[in-house]
């Protein structure tokens, strides 16, 4: 059952967790102004699936259960799948500047091929567990906290060795029904308003370490539960158009010996497993965040255009600005593009569904992350100084300036001043605020930072293959590459996906 | 007199400028809480010219009256002048983010050189005039803004062919005893706590709008002026540790039919030598934005620094949070380097003042302004994602959550989790905030576009002189370079300043 | 019938073109060892058709006619001819550096095109002509070179406002069976072993400039064609281990009143639809050129692996070798990704046959363009200085300092000498030597100077469509994107590619 | 007594080492014509000594002597000294591509220092041994190579640990009249055509490795040494217009048991000081070097413009041309300023002379080290592809091409052909061929990787200061900085240096 996003919100209502913001207690989360930009971010995940133009790629059809689900949680089985999804992804967050819930399919996928993969190797049965349990959130349709990033403590030493063993979240007890949790994840992405959180470890752990090593779902009002949250967006502010309507919190969460039964745990010590799992839910959110910050640069393109058009200027006489244009959308397109390219390769896990192509994947989100800085950039080249001069909206409305500043605002002759000034304050709104300074740190550290990027591609990349190419000319004298299994003409996700498609299709 | 920050302040209420703030007219603007970081900022520069440690470069003597003047409206007479300008103005942004008072320093040494050249031209006792005014801002010490950025409307049209006329300042009416001027400025940095506006163009202007080419002196609270003003900084947020203190505002300023007596104005219309103006307030500007900048990028550097510090890291094991800081430094260090070397090269004006190398001036606000963004990034990338995830301060005293983030929100044991928190929240203020935004916006554009500094680039580098030395090679078909005043062996300013003092001193 | 490269290089001695290098007559190409270098890089198109293991890329079936055809000069008809390819296109390269022959590929799908929709307009048979002909390539397997890019003259002028008309190609003369063609071709790919030419314009011609918008094939040794060479790569130079092997050469091509005859003509006139040619070529090309500098980046990305490794160091100790050597991948796939997008949205021509993405296309070839200046400094920061300083491969052989330099220029004690200086040897001749500056420029301006590549794409992108999202937007007060028709969920070409596809497999 | 360039020349004929270049020996290398564009190079810098118009910044006097020097072997007293070196090599290397003396200057202003300092800890008397010779080479106006980069071997093992130990040159043996050296250098700029050279560590080393600290000045033909060098340039090449003039050799420098007497010897175990001796030099060298890049930018300023001129192109009409200009003279003055800077801030050692400032003089040396890979693409960008295409000079003789090519090849009317080719094949030489290569490597790596720089900005950047900047601010709750010492405010070299003679000068 696909649920509206006023079906979304209602369920809310069902849940009690323990949340505050600024210090106060929140009663009901569904009713919190500090909360309902946040809301209607993740309600457009939940509308879209409904809109007859949108549902091809907002909706998939779930193989292990035959049921239609919405895109954000479903397991991908091919290149269509890993496109339709980025696409969806771009789609909603060019709607809401991050729509958030893209993190439950991250998850979901990674812990898919995670808990085949422990059941292989340890005779678990982690696997059916999982699939019981995602099938009821299918199901059920809900949004998915991302419990994963811990509070850390001194980054120089394993959690083990730290001083306070609760800055990474654990297993505290073991009993026979379940495991105790207990410690804190630090950015939990949209907490609140999730209706369960998935935890899993946010980095590799060693065995000495396996308690940290734990993967398991949880209700956002289980017992020992507490979420600390930032108001989402812009909530009340009258200048922001935008983030006032549509915003994003992040919360500490913190596991007080909270209760998890048998049905629930995913992972519990596995740690080589759990190490499995954080890359591959990296792999997947990564080149999800491909597709949210692709919509976020199609906002910025759009305002761009709207404000080079309200101050009169013509791109094709002007230069420097159609210049910083195709600049935005060359960094757009260009970390895009990745993302397609890591759909295309993508590669098939022992269990069926697909991986995206890892090196395209962490090069796609390396680009983003380093290039938002510039899309900022660029936006305030091409719309002016005005942006962070303009009276605020309230003066809008002052009898004693109002006239005035009408009458000498305006660019255009033919486009009215409230139309320039809204888009500038559109602009202010997704690259000046508090609000855009967090789609900067988010896009830099959310999934990873640049330096877990790389890392990750110099581990994936088949240097050796490349050095052997070279070794073969030497060898020889002139090159003569006869070996196969190269990037290029081999490679292929191993059975059923993108190359053997390809060729059927070229042979037809 | 110099001033202190408290007499600056107290000066304040001998003025009654009419100023709005979102909406609401402002009683007194010395007791304006959301003014008051504004003038904390200027206030630096009053108080540091009585400490002895900054008295060397915070003051200067003037030699055309021999005062001992505040060195923010002081006119430079060589090439020390300029690199203690640098200093001084590092010095007092790097106190209070931006100190805003420099722009009278780079108006007064462009009037000072410029009414020098009207009267040469055109027989005019501009300068005599301006000197007399000046000495007595000078004497009394007084803050000046500077209502340069007219509206400007339609961007491709000149301002004679506006359909507002009023999108631009201008002489509305001349009378035998002065001026009547019109029009709006759309950004003036701190005018609500200024004493005088200096209103110069902000383009050069063709003989037909002539009426445009206008620079006078006028009283905040003459009649007809209208203040729009925004808050400064971030008066009243409990997160914004830096910024609730110190801030900047930027105002439209309307001019209704305001009234300049002659002793106030210092250009009517001689549009040839109001061009000059702006462009020789530009160097004189974009060289000091400089020192500016490079006062924030300390506190970047240093605010990176004790993050790093308190996350437990060694930038000596670390490479990657290392060379993030390095690239803060080479990118901080690497324009202000331009700002050095465009004052050892200074040109002398006929007048006898000097002015900072244009081409050097340019490069390195241009640096500064795209660089910023850069800045950003990897002040975030030494700091992590927590700037954007903490809880606000007002959680620091919820006796729900405060125990438990305090045990787990910490880094390195020897260092108090309050620190970690208060450096986070100071990075989060300077570099994801509104104010954040404000500094990026005003690096990109104030002072001039990027584009508008390519300009000046390009027309002021001796292109001719390199193409030159290089056909010469073509010519005899080996290089052989015997032409003197190349940019490096000849280049001086002319007369008694670098270069002579230089091979004074080397043949010592 | 698929030629060796054996039977290639004795194909070009039944041709007798006119050639000149260094001012001398070339008696025979196929023995002219300048050309060698070029002979055998177009060879291993050849070869690798043969191959087993490349057959599935290096091969396609044509459709219109059922034949078996080299890819490289086989229509694409889907996205996975395009990521064939692309795919074929990196493994020649890779082991040629350049093999030049993909661009009879791009051109020949740009005319497949063009004559259709010439027909379409002005009811010509120019498709069936250029089919006919093709047929006869595809069948003979030949080598085309590309005679596109004039000499230019004055860049300010249109062609027929040039004083010296010969600058361009144009129809010199129209005769009842065929036209004169008269003018100059600056830059030839691999012109002297070709079979044959194909012409087309440069630039888009506007009606009075008609007879400049000319298209047709000449054979290599029709009467008044004139070839002045230079040599391909670096033919007898001891040190090009590479170079001297593989190479290309570029020529000036001089059109001297050459008689085409009438079933080799396919557009004489038609301005509109040469300028579709033009546009339509550089899209296939730059989308190809692509494939090409990827295979260049993994000849640098294996020799700097072997470099790092001779040299002792290891790039997971040593981070700032690993950081460049993950900035070279993040370089080469990032563009590749691009090609890769390009193919996957590709969009399909009234023909019938499909086109690459405009955008994605020209993102890629914008970045290999600018970036490949990048590729050679990161090879040359993981190589070290060596690679310029080491003696040439003539001192190996000196009894006098043999045994001397061997004892000490050897890196790791596990690695022979020989080996570290044949990888130092090899990255010199790919990003030190003449043919690097070659790969260099031709990345920059080899299929239109980067600001070509940025007017497509400004020309091209739905900067409209943003707008209007925004817009929406603005009308509503909140964000609710209804419109389909945004580029990412309704993008796909037309019919029977990419997007039903892969909707069809995601219903499954 | 300041030789001419033909003295110089001359002078080579006194010394007879035993040189080889492409495994032949060289007889007389005075007369070997393909070292001659390296001893042109060499020589501008005594001709320009002779000029009177570059006499002021070619020459200077030695205050410890009192002779009148060449500028590339004098000791540095003030700022204007190193302002006057920047220019004087900026103004040779402009000349000459790189002339490659100046590295003397470097060595000579080291070893000063460092001797004096050994002295000071030891009760040694290098310095005075030191002087004498320093005095010789003045007054006889001698050429120095710097052997400094030992062969190394496996990079991850320090010298003693080395399999190969005379991979390190080291002291072989201690005899009562002096010591003997055993070893192999690397990279020796110029070696063959110098008069001496200075032997001194390309690294810190430990106490263990003491006998590898040495330093000492060899003559270039005493028994035990041999060069193995490079062609200087390209000389001969008919293509090569400039470099055929004037280029530069590198060398392996073999040293075979070479004794050197104790008056020659100015370090030999002392590891302490040696290490300062190689970053002193290493701060000269780079500040050296950015004279040199500038000169070389120079010249790429100059061509390119001389090319848009010949292409009938207006920077003014044509934005993407200018821009591309500017960013050519941005990035040459941009790194030129911190050559500016560092000299402007020198610090005096305790001998008496300076120090150019290390942090500016580090970045400047990266950043032309990775910019000069895009000054090569920016003259590529304004230049076209032309310069790769272009017959080379024998096809200018061709009968049967010549008059054809001649008729096409041109640009703008009134600019003749010939200038054309000219231009182009200048812009080839200096940015496409093997010496282009060599530029940029150099570059690069001379005077250490970009790796180097960035430790040693990191070693010396005050960034405890800034920290403590900021932990005032937090301390506090606002920022008051009363603390000197800052970068900005009090910082000068010690004592009789750049500031007070800039207060003092402020105060006349």
């Amino acid at each position: 059952m696909l649920m509206t996003a006023d079906a979304y919100r209602e369920s809310l209502r069902s849940l009690s967790p323990r949340v505050f913001i600024d210090g106060e207690a929140v009663a009901s989360v569904a009713d919190e102004p500090r909360l309902a930009p946040g809301i209607n971010a993740v309600g457009i995940t939940y509308d879209y699936a409904h809109r007859p133009e949108h549902a091809a790629i907002m909706t998939a059809r779930q193989s292990t259960s035959g049921a239609l689900v919405n895109r954000m949680t479903h397991i991908d089985e091919g290149a269509a799948d890993l496109l339709d999804k980025l696409e969806a992804v771009r789609l909603v967050c060019r709607a809401s500047g991050c729509a958030q819930r893209y993190l439950a399919h991250d998850v979901l996928n990674g812990l898919y091929q995670a808990t085949h993969r422990a059941d292989a190797t340890h005779g678990t049965d982690y696997h059916q567990r999982f699939l019981s349990w995602m099938h009821a959130v299918q199901d059920r349709d809900l949004a998915l906290g991302i419990a994963m990033t811990d509070a850390k403590g001194d980054r120089s030493k394993r959690p083990g060795r730290q001083t306070r063993r609760d800055v990474y979240v654990h297993i505290a007890e073991r009993r026979p029904d379940g495991i105790v949790l207990r410690g804190t994840k630090a950015i939990v992405t949209g907490a609140p308003y999730m209706h369960e959180f998935v935890v899993l470890p946010c980095r590799t752990h060693t065995a000495e370490d396996a308690d940290f090593a734990v993967c398991c779902a949880v209700p956002v009002d289980a017992p020992g539960v507490t979420i600390v949250a930032r108001p989402a967006g812009r909530p009340g502010e009258a200048a922001a158009k935008f983030s006032a309507t549509y915003g994003q919190t992040t919360a500490v969460v913190i596991f007080d010996d909270v209760f998890v039964p048998h049905d629930r745990i995913f992972l519990a010590g596995e740690h080589e497993e759990a190490g499995f799992l954080t890359t591959a839910y990296a792999t997947h959110h990564r080149h999800t965040c491909i597709g949210a910050r692709a919509g976020f640069g199609d906002l910025l393109i759009g305002a761009g255009a709207l404000m080079i058009e309200a101050n009169g200027l013509d791109p094709d006489r002007h230069g420097h600005i159609r210049d910083a244009m195709v600049d935005l959308i060359t960094i757009t397109e260009g970390f895009y593009a990745c993302g397609v390219a890591a759909s295309t390769y993508c590669t098939q896990d022992p269990v069926g569904s697909v991986t995206p192509d890892v090196v395209f994947s962490n090069i796609g989100k390396l680009l983003l992350a380093t290039k938002i800085y510039d899309m900022h950039r660029l936006a305030h080249q091409v719309s002016g100084g005005l942006i962070v001069a303009l009276p605020g909206p309230d003066e809008d409305h002052n009898p004693e300036t109002h006239a005035s500043l009408a009458a000498v605002l305006g660019g255009r002759d033919d486009i009215p001043a409230a139309q320039r000034l809204a888009v500038s304050r559109l602009i202010e709104d997704l690259t000046v605020s508090h609000q855009a300074g967090w789609y900067s740190v988010i896009s830099l550290h959310g999934g990873g930072s640049p330096e877990a990027m790389k890392r990750e591609i110099w581990r994936h990349y088949p240097v050796r293959e490349k050095a052997d190419l070279v070794q073969t000319l030497l060898d020889r004298g002139v090159l003569d590459d006869t070996r196969p299994g190269s990037r290029q003409p081999g490679r292929c996700c191993a059975r059923g996906c993108t190359e053997p498609q390809r060729l059927a299709d070229a042979a037809e």
